[in-house]
C-alpha cells in the first residue's frame, strides 16, 4: 500500500533546487530546533531507562534524514506574508515536521516495514534490541510494534503541543489547531481508504486514486504547511484558501510524478527498487489507466506478484508504456500542476510568493527522485 | 504483559459505590459530551466514505462500557476546590476519557487483542469487516492493524485538542497542557518499561513492578486528572502537588488489587478468566514476592505456559497463596492506600474532598472487581 511521504515530495531536480530559493538558514533553524527538542526529551527519558531512550534516540534518527519539505513550505507562506519572526515559524515547521515522523512510523507499522530510507526504522531498531537483549523473533516483533505504536503516538503528541503552547493571541492558535485537527483527521482518512482499496481486489478506478493521494498526502504535507505559515503570518483568510487548493492541486501532482517514478525512474537515482511497487500492486494513477485499456487483464495478472522477478517487471514496464499509462500519468500530473499555478494566479498573493511557488509547483513533473 | 486499564481501576465494591458520591450528572454530562463529539465526527467522516464512518464508530463503542474513572477524579478535584463551570470541567473530563481509549486501543494493537469487555474490539471489528468484504486472514490482520493505529490516533489527538482550546487563560491552559504532556510521556516509559520486562526472561523485581505499574497507569489515570481538575479549579500549588502523590499512591493499590483479582478473583464478579495472567505470565506485585521465596522454582516452571490448564492454574493459586505472596500483595495495596491518605491528610486541602479522596482510595483494598 502506500505509504505516506515514503518518498519526499518535495525533493528536487538536481538542476533547479528549491532550497536555494528559501534561506538556508531555515534547514539550520529546524535541525537546532530537533536537536534541542530531541535532546530534552532524551535527557527527560533517562529518569526511565535506557529502553525509553534508545526508543527516543529512535525518533530522531527516524525525523533526522528527510528534506524538510514541510518545514519549507510553513517558511515560504510565513515570509511570503511579510512574517518575519524566526523562532515562531520555526516552531510551527517543527510542528508538521514531528506530525510526518509520527505519520512516517505509524504507516511503517501498518505496513511490517523495519526499513526506511535504507536504515533500520524505529521498528527494525527494537527488533535487533531485542535480540541483542536475546529475544527470540517473536520477542522482536512484539518490541518492535511496541516501540513504533509509542514513538508515532509521542511525536504525535509534540506536534499537537508545539501549536498548543504557541505564544500567539487565542485566534491565531486556534486556526492553528484547526489546521491541525484537519490534517490529522484527513490523513487518517486517506491512510484507510488507501488499505482498504489496495487489498479488496476492484479493478482501481482514478478518480478514487487521486482522492486518496490528496486525503493522504497531499492535505498535511502541502496545504497545511502552507496554510499554517499564511495563518502565522496574518494572511487574509481569501490568500489561504488560495493556498490550500494550491497545495492540494501540487500535493497531488507530486505524488503522481512520485509513483511514476517508482516504477520508471532509475533505482540508482531514487534509491528505491524500481519493482516494489509492481510486486505489491501498488494502486497508481498509472495502473488506474492501465485498468481502462485493452492491456489490462495481461497487466492485472502480474501486477501483485510477490515473486516477480526484474525480468518481469521490465516486461510490466513495457506494457505499461505501450498502453499509453505513463503519458496519460505524466499528462495528468502537468494537469495538476497547471491548476495549482492558476489557484496562485487567480488569488491575491504576494507576487514572490506566487512565483516560489509557482517554480515549486513545476518542478513537480521535472523530478527524477 | 499488562494491557493498561483493563479492568477499570475505579470500579467499586458492591456495598460502597464512589459513584453515590459524585452527582450522577457527571455521568450523564459526559456521556453526552461523548455522543455529542462522536455524532460529529460521524459527520464529518462520512464524505470519507463507509469505512471511516465505521472507524469513528468503532473508536465510540471502544469509548462506551468504561466506568468513568478518570473523569470522576476530574470531577471530584474540581468541585472538591469549589469549582461550579460545569461546561469546562466536563471537557477537560473527556480529554482524559480520549486519552484513555487512545491508550486501550493502541494497548490492545500492541498485545494483538481483538476482544476488550466480552465484545470485539477497534481491530476485531476491523478483521470482521475485512471478511465480510471476502478478505482472508491476511487482510483481516492488516484491516485490523490499520483501524487500530488509526483509531488510537484520533483519539488521542482529539484529547490534545479538547485542553489546547480550552476557553480559560493562557496559564491555566498550559497547565492543563503540561499535566497532559506528562502522562503521555510517562505512559510510554511505563508501558514500554513493561513489554521488556515481560519478556526479559529475568526474575522480575518488585521495584520494577511498582514503577512499571505507577508509570503507566497510576500517572495518566489517577495523577493527571486530579490534577487537571484541580488546577481547573485554581486549587493551590502544593495542593495540587498532594493530589498528585496521592494519586499515585493510590493508582499503584488499585492496580495491585487489580492483579491479585486477576488471579483470585471470582470470574463470574470481575468478567475475566483467573487464569489468562498466569497462562501470560504476567509480572505482578504477586509474582515479584513468589520470586523471593523458596516455592519460586516450582512456580516459575508452570507460569507463562500458555497451555495451563484450569486444574494446574488451581494449583498455582494454591502455591501462590501457600508461599505468602497473596497475603504480601494485599498488604503493599494496604500500605499504598496508607501512605496515600497520608498525602491528603498532610496537605491542606478542602475537607469534603480529603474524605471523599480518602475514602475512594480505602476502596482499593476492599473491591471484588
Amino acid at each position: 500500500m502506500r505509504r505516506r511521504g515514503r518518498s519526499a515530495p518535495g525533493s528536487c531536480c538536481r538542476r533547479r533546487n528549491w532550497s536555494c530559493s528559501v534561506p538556508e538558514l531555515l534547514d539550520s533553524a529546524i535541525d537546532e530546533e530537533l536537536r534541542r527538542f530531541f535532546a530534552d526529551a532524551r535527557d527527560r527519558a533517562g529518569a526511565y531507562g535506557s529502553h525509553y531512550t534508545a526508543l527516543w534516540e529512535s525518533i530522531e534518527q527516524q525525523s533526522s534524514g528527510g528534506k524538510r519539505v514541510r518545514p519549507r513550505l510553513v517558511w515560504a507562506a510565513y515570509r511570503g506574508f511579510g512574517g518575519s519572526e524566526r523562532a515562531l515559524v520555526t516552531r510551527v515547521a517543527l510542528a508538521f515536521e514531528l506530525l510526518h515522523t509520527a505519520f512516517l512510523i505509524h504507516d511503517d507499522l501498518i505496513d511490517r516495514d523495519t526499513v526506511r530510507r535504507g536504515a533500520p526504522n524505529v521498528a527494525g531498531r527494537f527488533a535487533a534490541r531485542a535480540a541483542a537483549h536475546g529475544g527470540d523473533a517473536r520477542t522482536g516483533e512484539v518490541w518492535a510494534a511496541t516501540a513504533a505504536v509509542l514513538a508515532g503516538d509521542l511525536a504525535l503528541s509534540r506536534a499537537h503541543r508545539e501549536l498548543a503552547m504557541l505564544p500567539v493571541d487565542r485566534a491565531c492558535r486556534e486556526s492553528l489547531l484547526d489546521i491541525l485537527d484537519r490534517a490529522v483527521f484527513v490523513s487518517a482518512a486517506g491512510e484507510l481508504a488507501d488499505v482498504v482499496s489496495t487489498l479488496d481486489g476492484t479493478t482501481p478506478a482514478l478518480e478514487g486514486v487521486l482522492a486518496t493521494l490528496e486525503q493522504k498526502t497531499a492535505v498535511y504535507s502541502f496545504e497545511a504547511p502552507l496554510a499554517a505559515g499564511a495563518v502565522l503570518a496574518g494572511a487574509p483568510e481569501a490568500a489561504v484558501a488560495a493556498l490550500c487548493r494550491f497545495g492540494r492541486l501540487a500535493g497531488v501532482a507530486f505524488q503522481i510524478v512520485d509513483d511514476v517514478l517508482g516504477v520508471f525512474g532509475d533505482p540508482v537515482v531514487t534509491g528505491k527498487s524500481a519493482s516494489a511497487d509492481l510486486r505489491e500492486g501498488k494502486r497508481t494513477a498509472l495502473i488506474a489507466h492501465a485498468a481502462t485499456t485493452s492491456s489490462w487483464p495481461a497487466i492485472r495478472d502480474r501486477l501483485g506478484d510477490p515473486t516477480l522477478d526484474d525480468a518481469s517487471a521490465e516486461g510490466l514496464r513495457e506494457e505499461l508504456r505501450a498502453c499509453g499509462a505513463l503519458d496519460a500519468a505524466l499528462a495528468l500530473a502537468h494537469e495538476h500542476v497547471t491548476l495549482a499555478r492558476y489557484e496562485l494566479d487567480a488569488a491575491e498573493l504576494p507576487p514572490a510568493l506566487r512565483a516560489e511557488l509557482g517554480e515549486f509547483a513545476q518542478r513537480a513533473t521535472e523530478r527524477v527522485r
